[in-house]
């Protein structure tokens, strides 16, 4: 179609300079324009509307928040919230060029998902695409994750948003295979295995360079919890001089960019609470992927309240999980364990760390199920990577740990990684009480974990609680069956208050 | 489950005082808090974190920002965006009490639902009323309407929602029977009959106390052509003083709170632009119950680029809205029509209640499908208030329009309201050209939708555009399609551009 009569000269008249206001909206980049602002009138942006600022190369397109007092900004003045400042990269009083950004296309395909429609590649590749650009709003990310949440897509889309997320961010290479790594897909609350399982493996001389994640709606992800005993935020090539020297890490896998669209989608994901096994399978298959790994091998827990409730539910997952390996070039086994409680002692940053610390120094009273499965889990690890012969991989993770290697190489590592650190104590703590005696009989993941959340984990990283009281212990009434830990009063007393609503977290049988 | 050791002495220094910062943030509550402020750290709250602002019996749930510079708020102060200050109901300097929110319960359903289970009629109420009380951030609420999407709601919810809905507004009673209402599900541009419906069934003596919304996915509402005629805004005593004066009003159904719920769902289905079967049932049904009518007559569109697409999804939603009517206690009964092109020539508030206009002034050249599709929703509302027999209510409505009583009416009911006006102009024009010669095959609804509101509708009132060629028409190359009117040059441009790229709005199949 062609057109008549349309002036062109608007474009000239849309600069305005720029101001760092320094309100910090999260990841939601968020401009910010005085109401009598010529531009704003002139283009017809309101509150809410999307703008694209251009800025020599950089383009970032942000929401609008209409400002109404001169005090805040000049009305030839834009001002840039941290994120769209950051994105942006400019200096104080440069002269950007706003405009109406070209409607996402990409967010046809999320709506023609959530009308029952299925992603193709293309779908992924341009939605995944326009997620690390910045393009998708808050609400846009939303409603995506609401789109692939549960079971909703299949195994054809799984491989596409899989893909799409691995070519959206950089790849690692190591020039030699096996390059293993082990994954948890979480729900069970303390399970802190990684850490563990790094030594052991890494003290046989595999190469194992594990990138872990931020919890996402989790009391503490690995990457979390391995924060306070040494840095994670590597960049590429700090991580590829601690493998080479250590043979494995343990670093944040946000902080090389493996998988940028994944910790955007963390941003909605996390107050939403919300689960999709096709975005947890592209997660993290991407990321093995993108880790360089040959071969992963993956646990999953189940239990009534872990992630994963029922063996059917583990089973299917687990086929995912190995179709789209295969469909990515990755060997994945997986590990179906027991999920009915806690592992270790620990749920919260610092306290799991505390118990990862007791086992790998083979402390007296180190959690026994946390050595058990962490031992397990490299049993098999070393059997997939060929450093024992099938059903011989425990007794060499047994002895690697007994005789103090995977101590010493977790030190090693630390210290490669910019020097251990002791995790934090929290300054506040409160008991829980046992109201009657009896027999634990039951216990409630999602409740515990909510409590060590509330408690301010994993942000505050000494917070969260520690569990006293496993499955079958007797309790006399007035008993601590946990303590919880935070670094405010305000945190310890609004974790307290939900604790006290809560009769079930613990459930007592009372004896006959 | 009892406590031991925990401070309750915080909340006493949760106190901060309260500045309006003049920051729109659109419908959503924001509050800045310096990142130095002590409540802000001993709470352990950071961006995006949910804060409930107690300040006497009011009780205000929002989202942090944090901000880092003291030129904008001391460390002793919250600010407030206008949406939280309206809210709020303080005044400057006041001191409100700053605390963690009890976690929002209703949302548990919310994800149930995403994960493939029911609302009950127990969700519905807890999560309209929760929304109602400002407690879902938009992420939640995008969430909420993902879940909602397409036919995701069966009968049962679709009723419990319809009712959560109802029961969380006002609602208005008449004394009278019967009480008659129209409305259009929408999707066609330019469908703009509800004026002249209410003009024609209220000059022949029918009660008809019409609240429309203003636009949601679409260029124009009913409310938004409405107020370039007349003022919309009117409080319920305005609205029963205008219906007891002249049998009819078209008033804007969010200044009475009919359906407040709904109100808020819409600043995330605009943007989103999704639809939900199930929700627009509620959403129709709850405002007809609550306007108090007696029996309600819906226009079903239909058309492959309307919002209903088929018979047989026309057929469904038409079976819906009877079931929930009768659940509900209203008749119902609905038109399913052609919804292959636009209606009438303008699309855009003011170009629309332009053609409402030359219908109701029997203008030679008055849209002729306008007035034909507006005359017999007139039939069939006689009819079903009983103001006509079986097959007599369509001359009646032509005998009532041709007489200028409907006219005379349509005056009287605009000057009630408080004067009537007249539609606005665009400033900025641009047509679209024919690049070929040929008959015009196909219209596309949706694009030529999408031209308006880039174009600056509904917000700009003038804004939006002219369809110049009905199907069937003979076209030449060169001739003008459709002409966009714009208020300001930005929008002119970026609608313009957008119609460029599209070269099938309007299909020309070239003659043999």
């Amino acid at each position: 179609m062609k057109t008549a009569r349309a002036s062109l000269t608007h474009e000239a008249a849309n600069q305005l300079r720029i101001r760092r206001l320094g309100i910090d909206t999260y990841q939601e980049a968020v401009l910010y324009m005085h109401k009598d602002c010529p531009v704003c009138k002139s283009e017809g942006f309101e509150a809410q509307s999307r703008i694209e600022m251009i800025l020599g190369e950089r383009r970032v397109i942000a929401t609008l928040n209409v400002v109404s007092s001169s005090l805040l900004l000049a009305i030839d003045e834009v001002g840039l919230s941290e994120t769209a400042w950051r994105a942006l990269g400019g200096c104080e009083g440069d002269t950007v060029l706003l405009q109406h950004p070209d409607p996402v296309r990409s967010f046809s395909a999320v709506r023609a998902k959530i009308y029952g429609g299925k992603l193709s590649e293309q779908d992924a590749t341009e939605i995944i695409s326009d997620i690390v650009q910045g393009k998708y709003s808050d609400i846009h990310l939303a409603a995506f994750v609401s789109a692939c949440a549960d079971d909703r897509l299949d195994l054809q889309e799984t491989i596409a948003l899989t893909r799409a997320m691995l070519n959206a961010g950089s790849r690692l290479q190591w020039g030699k295979s096996p390059v293993v790594d082990k994954h948890c897909v979480g729900g069970l609350p303390g399970n802190r295995t990684t850490p563990i399982v790094v030594a052991i493996a890494a003290a046989c001389g595999l190469t194992i360079p594990k990138t872990s994640s931020r919890a996402i709606t989790s009391p503490a992800g690995t990457a979390d919890a391995m924060e306070t005993m040494a840095p994670i935020d590597l960049e590429l090539a700090q991580i590829r001089r601690v493998v080479a020297q250590e043979g494995g890490c343990i670093a944040w896998g946000g902080a090389v960019s493996l998988s940028p669209a994944d910790d955007l989608l963390i941003r909605v994901e996390r107050p939403l609470d919300l689960d999709s096994n096709g975005q947890l399978v592209a997660s993290v298959i991407s990321k093995k992927v993108a880790a360089g790994s040959t071969h992963a091998l993956i646990d999953i827990p189940v239990g009534p309240t872990a992630k994963v409730r029922s063996q059917e539910a583990a089973a299917a997952l687990s086929a995912t999980l190995v179709a789209v390996g295969k469909a990515l070039g990755i060997e994945v086994r997986t590990l179906i364990t027991d999920g009915s409680q806690p592992v270790g002692r620990g749920i919260g940053p610092a306290l799991e760390a505390r118990d990862v610390l007791a086992v790998l120094q083979n402390q007296e009273g180190a959690p026994g199920d946390l050595r058990q499965r962490a031992l397990l889990l490299s049993g098999h690890l070393l059997e997939m990577g060929g450093k024992a012969a099938t059903g011989a991989g425990l007794s060499l993770a047994e002895n690697t740990l007994a005789s103090g290697a995977a101590w010493r190489k977790f030190q090693a590592i630390c210290a490669a990684q910019g020097g251990m650190r002791t995790p934090p104590v929290a300054e506040h703590t409160a008991e829980i009480l046992a109201q009657h005696s009896g027999i634990v009989v039951e216990v409630d993941n999602r409740r515990l974990a909510r409590i060590a959340k509330l408690a301010g984990a994993p942000k505050a990283s000494a917070a969260g609680l520690t569990f006293h009281v496993p499955l079958g212990t007797v309790v006399e009434a007035g008993q601590a069956l946990f303590t919880i830990h935070a670094e405010s009063p305000g945190e310890l007393a609004y974790a307290r208050q939900y604790a006290e609503g809560q009769s079930e977290v613990v459930s007592i049988k009372e004896k006959a």
